[in-house]
């Protein structure tokens, strides 16, 4: 028997859906009043199909399902991958009233997402994310995409679920590494807009990296909830969501730098996270010590604070430059106000930038 | 200096837009206005660029204007060449504040639009249609997409234009295969809603076929008003706007048979049309005169009246199934209540379906 802890609603007019939050769910819970025809189309990956892919067809009695297995790795997330989903949609005729199903990790969810967004036009689709990244993260929301020689999540949609179910015991079969991943945007959360989630976090980290199921829970509640929040009052990234990228500018550039899927997209806001604070405290919005207190918390989860050692300032700045957070070729980043409070701005000066960028890198 | 001919608004709240039809437009009108931020992409191919491009960019005073020039042809619009799209608009650091523009046929139009839904996850476009088809049909609406290689637009968006705007001249130097195949989606409208259209076009065809400016203005300007209000009553296509696949079905298995790009979309119509009159005729709906009418209007337009000689009823059927306008499996056609009127109906007799294949298969 499942059971199911939250159920929390994601308010966007006639594209609303809810999450659901529990134990036990995959192969219990009933999905199939999601589905509004009579095909399903789940796609997973080579991982995560050989441990759930069964259970994922189990809940939806009565439906005629169909699966496709992608590659499992952010470096598979391109459209040569992409294809696989249509070439598997069209061979078994599917029609547009076919519901995709993602059953996996952010690269599954976006690339499913963004396959939904344009079979035929758009067609529905349901998350389950498998990771804490996605449960936390990717699967909020509606961003779907693939990425581009030239840049992450160049291509894409914003395209909002029919449902997402999480099942917290998909967590027990993670690596460590990914575990920490998802912590980075769970701590996120923490410093854009919740400092008390963010006090609640410093006495949960341990158990949480232990992998404590209750600890999970509650903090994939309290994290889908406030993201949750931001996309209901600014669903096309507009001001508001844009602060849900702290870390990211930094990050992604790090994450092209390495090579994609070489850190995990968690890591490197991790560490972003850390050089957006260090610039945040440059520019007097933070003290020293909130600094310190965001480098402590990174650290506890497991994630890097450092970017990779070759990188440079010079490659910092190429790399952001066409990060999509651009706006008519000025440099937009994400900092704090203070601790649970962030803002999107152009105003940072450039030599404090610099400032961060030579402190960070080790060339 | 141009003469604009019709301001047309086609209403769809929020993303509603205006038609330009005129003559003398192209290098003359200003459509600076249209564009949000600084940036231009300006997509077309290798026919249409060596005769507008230059033009068009005079459209665009005080804007950066970046280029890119596309294959031409149906049998290049898919994902390799749109990502020729992709990588202009990164390679030249295009933001999300970029505006595209389609400068071009229903091709270039399609993979446009499809490229500003998907860059980022959405940028405005702007479509200057050059052939007879796209002026009356592809730029009105906001259907983007590609094909795939088992089958037609299976991948794309509803992503609807800032603007449209039409020149006239460019239709001169069109090649006269394709002015008939603008005409088919003409005369379409007539059929499925506005039988005055249709008396007018039987006086007309012969000067539209001969290219008379006068009539060619006044048919793409009541071609697009029927469009534009088909389209504002129902932009998803759930319902009314599938009217306006009239053809199309039996079009579709047609072009996919012939192998892309071999027989021309609106050449696939105009016999499809045919097909559906007269499976109307079978079902009772229209009289063997009003059969022999629409014959006779869509010869008169230079437009084939059988499918490819080797194609058999096997064939149409296997091809149908995967077209798009299915539900649940069950095939629906737009037939004719009566010449003025279309439905979109499951219930046409298997009987009568075989028989009209049967009737036009010469195999």
């Amino acid at each position: 028997m499942y059971n199911l802890l939250h159920e929390l609603p994601v308010d966007l007019g006639d594209r609303s859906y809810p999450i659901m939050i529990g134990e036990g769910m995959l192969g219990e819970y009933d999905l199939s009043g999601y589905v509004g025809g009579s095909q399903v189309m789940i796609v997973t990956n080579d991982v995560v199909g050989p441990l759930y892919l069964e259970q994922a067809r189990d809940c939806f009695p009565g439906k005629s399902v169909d699966t496709v297995v992608l590659p499992d790795g952010e470096k598979h997330k391109d459209w040569q991958t992409l294809n696989l989903i249509f070439d598997a949609l069209l061979e078994k005729r599917h029609t547009r009233k076919t519901t995709l199903v993602a059953l996996g990790g952010g690269v599954v969810g976006d690339m499913t997402g963004f396959a939904a967004a344009s079979y035929q036009r758009g067609v529905p689709f349901i998350q389950i994310p498998t990771t804490l990244l996605s449960q936390v993260d990717s699967s909020v929301g509606g961003k779907t995409g693939i990425n581009h020689p030239l840049g992450k999540n160049m291509i894409g949609a914003f395209h909002q679920p029919e449902a997402v179910l999480i099942d917290t015991d998909t967590l027990q079969s993670l690596p460590p590494r990914e575990v920490s991943a998802g912590l980075a945007e769970v701590i996120k959360y923490g410093l854009i807009r919740d400092a008390a989630f963010l006090d609640w976090l410093e006495q949960a980290i341990d158990p949480l990296v232990a992998r404590d199921n209750q600890a999970l829970a509650e903090a994939i509640f309290r994290s889908c909830a406030c993201k949750a929040d931001v996309v209901a009052q600014d669903e096309r990234e507009n001001g508001l969501r844009a602060t849900l990228n702290l870390g990211h500018t930094f990050g992604h550039a790090m994450e092209t730098f390495a090579g994609y899927g070489n850190w995990l997209h968690g890591e490197a806001v991790g560490t972003g996270m850390i050089m957006a604070a260090d610039l945040s405290a440059r520019e007097g919005s933070i003290s020293q010590d909130d600094y310190d207190r965001i480098v402590r918390i990174v650290s506890r989860a497991s994630l890097p604070a450092w970017p990779p050692t070759n990188m440079t300032p010079a490659d910092f700045m190429n790399l952001m430059a066409v990060d999509k957070k651009n706006v008519d070729g000025r440099l937009r980043l994400v900092l704090l106000r203070s601790v649970g409070d962030a803002v999107v701005t152009s105003d940072a000066s450039p030599e404090n930038l610099a400032a961060t960028l030579k402190a960070f890198c080790r060339q």
